[in-house]
């Protein structure tokens, strides 16, 4: 069994990011272990789920913590975007009362990003923040959701606008956690993979273009995949070590995501799942940098076949309204004084940020797809 | 105009508390000058506050932040703690949305301790965080509560059960704003400047001591309570600086706590304000002290005299069901482990903190009150 451990050092604490194939029955002796976290955890513990997940894993998790000493609870919340709201934080919250949870305690995120996402915000704000782990099931949330401290749910008329920053004390990834994740999640996973090749890791770039498929968990092997999620996680830390807060480099990270989330906001987030819409915005975000001279033609097909051979959409529907992208770019929240912001390479494993992209090249880059 | 300006530093970044009568005027100005504030704050600024105190402050404020060229909105919340809730906040979110607030934006916390609570707690967590700044215009939230970053709301069931470390940008007091401050409201916040003198400041307590009023604004010199303010907040800095999330020594600032919590909510939070818990709390963590020995019989006179001069109780209401409160202690917040912890003087200006006091001797020392 391969582990790896990535440190992320940040001011207030360093935590461990531990890649481990069948990990999850160490969770228990690695919180323990003060080696690997360093903070000595109360004896309660809640671990916070869904429903499908908790049946795949639940028991060893629970297992795992109890065999270590600690008392274990669970808490299941429906699964899907839609109860990811402040409303469901409640219903944490009122458990955690009824568990007497203290400041030392600790919460448990066991399943993907809405999880991971509703989990660290209920661990962020209750009793003003306590102890916060995160078990990511999703590759989506193994290489981003479950790294770099951010929290929150929904607000009715906008996605995370409520939210804090706030670091687990580890995060712990099972790839083999991936067997049951369904397809079409896998390659949303697979499309912030391909983004840390673009923005960050030529490296893991050449990596997947190697790989015969990309598309489903089982026709990747073991040693590869967990490569690919380990540099993944490694690029993911890489750049929030250095910008925990989101002040400048972090921005890089929202390459494919300016119109990505336009794109998911304008279907109303039924026609696209995140990852989809990542990959529409990336290759949109390619071609506004070939029309801006900043990247080569060449870059830009090797981006678009490893898109494609990874299941990814590459076209708009034929009856998406183009141009309201523009109005609702204007209304995201990463908006700095009115600018757009754009990340668009520069080649292979290097971006840069620009919010000087002229709309008509905006809309010229969603026309030809 | 005597101006005092008290850096607070923190691992994130190091802010000002400015201690400056009739410095209202002078918010928009010191918002935008480099020395004072460091951060580039965005155009857009929503003062939140409540009726009473935008009725006498809210002009001034207003016209200070926009002659310093910023976008100035504002949002009333209706007075009083049982408005302080998660639905409060979510009022707050619906208007900075509204307003299109973005990251580089500020919330302005105009009032006391509830406004300002509520309002960090907006700030910490709209759009996972943006800026703060304090306006506190409570005695209580000058010397207490708008330092040192706690921000939340109350669960139906337990006060400040939700929220987060969140610190301000400025924190702006202005002690003429005491004038329109009600008198048990001014005497509540000088509980928590008497509990200073105890735990950290012995030049304080004498300082006091050498008052001939301390009960009401109107008969402090305007200097000497300019003085008592400065030196309670340099107080509240020195200790939160040095352990920011509660860790340790902030633990010293719930002198008079533990008890004075229990005594508020035996009473539905109706008999007594949170100053007045606090000093009967101080009045029984006295007798305590004295029991075990750490304390003399002489500076705890010296405290009961200080507290009755200030026109605190002193005395529980003869119907109080003293039993209640071991129960009560052990679903306090701060209990870790089970065990409670008491902060008892050694002498005047120094404290130390136990969980080793046996529940007979919280019970007499209720008992003799």
């Amino acid at each position: 069994m391969q582990h790896t451990f990535i440190p992320v050092p940040l001011p207030q604490q360093t935590y461990q990011i531990a890649i481990a194939p069948g990990g999850l029955t160490q969770l228990g002796l690695w919180l323990q272990d003060r080696s690997i976290q360093s903070v000595k955890l109360g004896k309660k513990v809640l671990i916070v789920s869904n429903p499908q997940i908790w049946k795949y894993y639940g028991e060893i998790v629970q297992e795992s913590l109890a065999e270590a000493g600690f008392q274990v609870d669970h808490f299941l919340l429906p699964a899907g975007e839609r109860y990811k709201t402040l409303r469901s934080i409640q219903k944490i919250y009122d458990y955690a009362l009824a568990l007497k949870l203290e400041r030392s305690s600790t919460l448990v995120a066991l399943g993907g990003g809405v999880i991971g996402d509703m989990t660290g915000f209920a661990a962020a704000t209750w009793l003003r923040g306590i102890n916060f782990v995160q078990v990511p099931t999703s590759l989506l949330a193994m290489v981003d959701a479950a790294i770099g401290g951010k929290t929150g749910v929904n607000h009715p008329q906008g996605k995370n606008l409520i939210g804090a920053f706030y670091q687990p004390r580890l995060v712990l990834i099972d790839p083999d956690t991936l067997q049951t994740l369904a397809g079409r999640e896998f390659r949303a996973g697979m499309a912030e993979v391909i983004k840390y090749g673009v923005i960050w890791d030529l490296e893991l770039f050449e990596l997947l273009e190697r790989c015969d498929r990309t598309d489903q968990y089982r026709f990747m092997p073991p040693e590869i995949l967990t490569d690919i999620i380990t540099r993944s996680a490694q690029a993911k830390a890489d750049v929030v070590t250095q910008d925990e807060k989101e002040a400048g480099l972090r921005a890089i990270l929202n390459y494919g995501h300016t119109i990505g989330h336009a794109i998911e906001s304008l279907t109303g987030y039924r026609v696209f799942n995140h990852g989809e819409a990542v990959a529409l915005g990336m290759v949109a975000a390619a071609d506004i940098a070939v029309q801006l001279d900043w990247w080569s033609a060449e870059a830009v097909q090797r981006q678009h076949q490893l898109i494609q051979k990874t299941g990814l959409p590459t076209a708009l529907p034929t009856d998406f309204a183009i141009d309201a992208v523009a109005n609702v770019l204007l209304t995201d929240k990463k908006v700095k004084d009115g600018k757009v912001r754009f990340i668009l390479p520069t080649q292979l494993g290097q971006v840069k940020i620009t919010d000087q992209v002229p709309p008509s090249v905006i809309v010229k880059a969603l026309a030809g797809m």
